[in-house]
């Protein structure tokens, strides 16, 4: 695990086809910024699903992905023992933020969050107050988190690393 | 201008239906992480410019955003005035980039970049060495270029601003 706490995100409002590409780059975004799993809620995509499992067999963390039709009941039952961060244009600036002592479960929306998660969230945070991109917002969240230091540790169990190059693409099986 | 030297992007291999809103993602991380203008490049998509430009009128800041099938000849044009820095898995660590005191333009890719790119660019730079999204590592490398600080200035010509707030939605006309 990166962080020394848990961190789980939760994506709102999936729209099938329309949404895939957009909710696959939220998962990965979660996976490489250190986060332990993403619930996917609104309409159901295996195909989603089945892509970052894969990918994550090959890069290696055991970063999990499941689908939850009730995003209320999980928010609900993470509240038991962690705390709710909502990213939204609208909340508070992310620099004030302190991130409490807990498991943090972090909620980003499609286009419209239900008003209820404003209340539901322990903490409405912005990241920056323009409007822009979920995935954004959540990678700089993660980052954050980590001290704005980028990643470049093999996951483990990975099949595959990457040695950065300055012109090449160096891809090692280990 | 945010910054004190200016940033363009260019985000290549842009096709239709299938990446309007990851490529809308990316024009509008650009323009609310500072940079002064995206240039689209592969399939030509209307919807995609006149969405950006609307957005862009109610929250202010004269960000540019076009099309050019030519994305090679962009590049060569670009190199006589300044750096071009190509955001890779396979770069080098973003960490151990020094930016250079001249306009940057930023290169992100779709699924598959044309080996060329990796030689044209003059920097190739990863940010982290795993699987994510173009959005967010256009973000992430953007906000690095500001010293990691969140973005809470109102845009200049902006119609629209948010005051940051714990629980509601505060817009206010400007």
């Amino acid at each position: 695990m990166v962080f020394n706490m848990r961190i789980s995100v939760l994506r709102l409002g999936h729209r099938g086809e329309r949404d895939k590409r957009v909710t696959t780059h939220c998962a990965l975004v979660a996976r490489a910024f250190g986060a332990s799993e993403i619930i996917l809620s609104g309409e159901r995509d295996d195909k989603v699903l089945e892509s970052v499992k894969k990918l994550d067999k090959k890069w290696g963390g055991g970063f999990k992905i499941r689908f939850d039709a009730n995003w209320k009941k999980v928010i609900r039952n993470f509240k038991k023992r962690g705390a709710v961060v909502h990213l939204t244009m609208y909340g508070t600036r992310l620099d004030e933020f302190k991130k409490p002592k807990k498991p943090l479960l972090v909620v980003i929306g499609a286009e419209k969050v239900p008003a209820c998660v404003y209340k539901m969230a322990d903490f409405n945070v912005s990241v920056g107050s323009q409007p822009h991109s979920e995935i954004a917002a959540l990678a700089i969240f993660l980052h954050s988190l980590l001290g704005n230091k980028p990643l470049y540790a093999k996951k483990t169990g990975a099949r595959l690393k990457i040695v950065p190059s300055p012109r090449a693409k160096i891809v090692k099986k280990v």
